[in-house]
């Protein structure tokens, strides 16, 4: 409060001891700490409805400083804290990542928009996935010598995270450049460009499958059903996600999948052959269109081939394609990694496209 | 430097132009940056091992300040840099979390205590699932207010994330008190106790199935995979888990699993008889001892149950159970905490226990 307008707050509005957000607040702003009587009307008829009983200690929740306002929390138990003192604003909000994020959009960014501030800022984010960052930088290299450090210019970013790559333009609202300069990138990047914005993998190629009337059928064997999982993640799954198989033994890759014991026997359990393999027999099980599968050893120890090496299969009427790559990273790394490569090798095949690489 | 012995930096060490962590410190320590044909060798090797090109601008990942040394990383091509500069510390790791993790054990962690320091931490995580956050409070009550403000007093510290509740025990190493408090939490807890330390739900779940020589089939509506995924999760998960089947839409209950298109009609999608049918299908068809299966409503939109019903179902020779319950947050925690709750319904079965909530 010494040093800016506006503090955000995030956790300690919980109800056991050490969730003292709310006596800090009390404490910093020399205002006692009141019950609110429709909070506590609020936190009882949530208890009710969710068939729970309500520990008294939830009861603190209740408690805001003198003068402040409540900010409802639409998914939790929890309500923010909105308080005005000498000029400043303090929002304090939950820390769990569901209601901070519910409870900016639906409070804390429309306040604070309808109070003026300083100029907006315009954000593009392009996203990219199947390419690696430092040959991204590469291919844009013109584009940021160009930018850096001329005032006025956009500032662009890249930004790498596990098995995609992003690029942000940031400037001022109104700096016309934004534009120009989105498109030229949209341009260098041509097929690697999966989306923009808020846009997911997943989401992409659903609305691609779903706008072609396609349905899909996922085999796993290293991903374990991290694959279908992120699928499933996007509302209205069941239209385009007609089931997943979930293979990780050679038993069940034979079983659910029809995958021939010879064809486990004769390349081994990572290869572009039992890939193919399970891609048909997940799309045959399922009355697909389309079959997607992963295999892989994620380690920690090599046990079916060195680590990281992944293969991905596809299987459609009348054509089958598998891709194998060296993947880096530890177990959790490695099979997050398979799936967006999967993810990304389905949506260029959708594109008809096929120029990507690890 | 100005006000600390050690600096932790994270993240800046990638390829590209964005990339300034080096930068940044060549300027702040007053030391050129140089190439180190250390690096440049090793880099090269990397990238030919996983059969890549390397791009020009990689290179930049080989310079370090004058007089700093880089700080090996096992995983990914962004070699760490320490830096000793007038009786300060300085380690720059890059920011993706599985390399920072990594290296922060390998290297930064053993080198602090090697050079001696403070008196360290001790440090004792109590882990517990399907209990909530306030009923915990109360239980552990007698024991906060105990402690709470002595002098020398282990400090206790409640973490809710999503569906799971942790107890952390915080002092200096040689505090007596500790064990004895464990001790205390540990009794309180009973069990709603699942793990200490770096435990995971579905790790003690896993050996406890081990143990037992029993195998796991499992069979998802709304997690999707996700439930398969964090079992797959687990080193050596092909002991355990011998299938997933990913069930989201009917038709996929009725032909993957066997549910009776009756059963769905009579009882609807999220149902203890759905539930049931489903994890008694899994288990038969993967041939597996213990059949656990999900199904509910994760939303946005109420579809087939209020939006935060969901059921699990859990099948074994010659015996079947289901649990139902009203989960809240979005779409992602919902799904999330599902699977948490089904791996610990789970949990107090093989425990021969039936006492928590969800």
């Amino acid at each position: 409060m010494g040093r800016t307008e506006v503090v955000v707050i995030c956790g300690g509005l919980g109800p056991t001891h050490d969730d003292l957000t709310r006596e800090a607040l009390a404490a910093a702003t020399g205002r006692p700490l009141e019950p609110r009587p429709e909070l506590i009307a609020a936190l009882e008829e949530r208890f009710l409805r969710l068939g729970r009983t309500m520990a008294a200690s939830n009861l603190r929740q209740t408690q805001v400083p003198a003068g402040a306002n409540p900010i409802a929390n639409p998914i939790g138990t929890a309500p923010g804290i909105f308080l005005e003192v000498a000029g400043r604003l303090i929002y304090a909000l939950p820390g769990v990542p569901d209601e901070l994020t519910a409870m900016l959009d639906s409070f804390v960014l429309p306040d604070l928009l309808a109070r003026g501030g300083g100029p907006p800022i315009v954000t593009r984010t392009l996203r990219t996935a199947g390419v690696a960052e430092s040959e991204l930088a590469e291919r844009i290299a013109g584009v940021v010598d160009r930018l850096r450090g001329r005032a006025g210019a956009p500032r662009l970013a890249i930004l790498s995270s596990v098995g995609e790559v992003r690029l942000t333009l940031t400037a001022p609202v109104g700096t016309p450049e934004v534009d120009s300069v989105a498109a030229e990138l949209r341009a260098l990047l041509g097929p690697d460009l999966y989306g923009e914005g808020d846009d997911t993998l997943e989401g992409v190629v659903s609305a691609m499958l779903r706008a072609r009337q396609l349905h899909l059928a996922v085999a796993e064997s290293l991903t374990g059903g991290m694959l279908a999982s992120r699928l499933v993640g996007i509302p209205g799954a069941s239209e385009v996600l007609l089931a997943g198989y979930v293979a990780y033994s050679p038993a069940a890759k034979t079983r659910d999948l029809g995958v021939p014991p010879e064809t486990l026997e004769a390349y081994g359990l990572v290869s572009t052959e039992t890939a193919i393999a399970m891609a048909v027999g997940a799309r045959g099980r399922a009355g697909a269109e389309v079959g997607l599968s992963t295999t892989g050893e994620a380690g920690p120890d090599p046990a079916e081939a060195p680590v990281g090496r992944i293969c991905v299969g596809l299987a459609w009427e009348g054509g089958s394609e598998a891709w194998t790559a060296h993947l880096g990273g530890g177990r959790g790394a490695i099979r997050q990694r398979t799936c967006t490569w999967a993810l990304d090798r389905l949506r260029r095949w959708l594109l008809g496209s096929e120029t990507g690489e690890p």
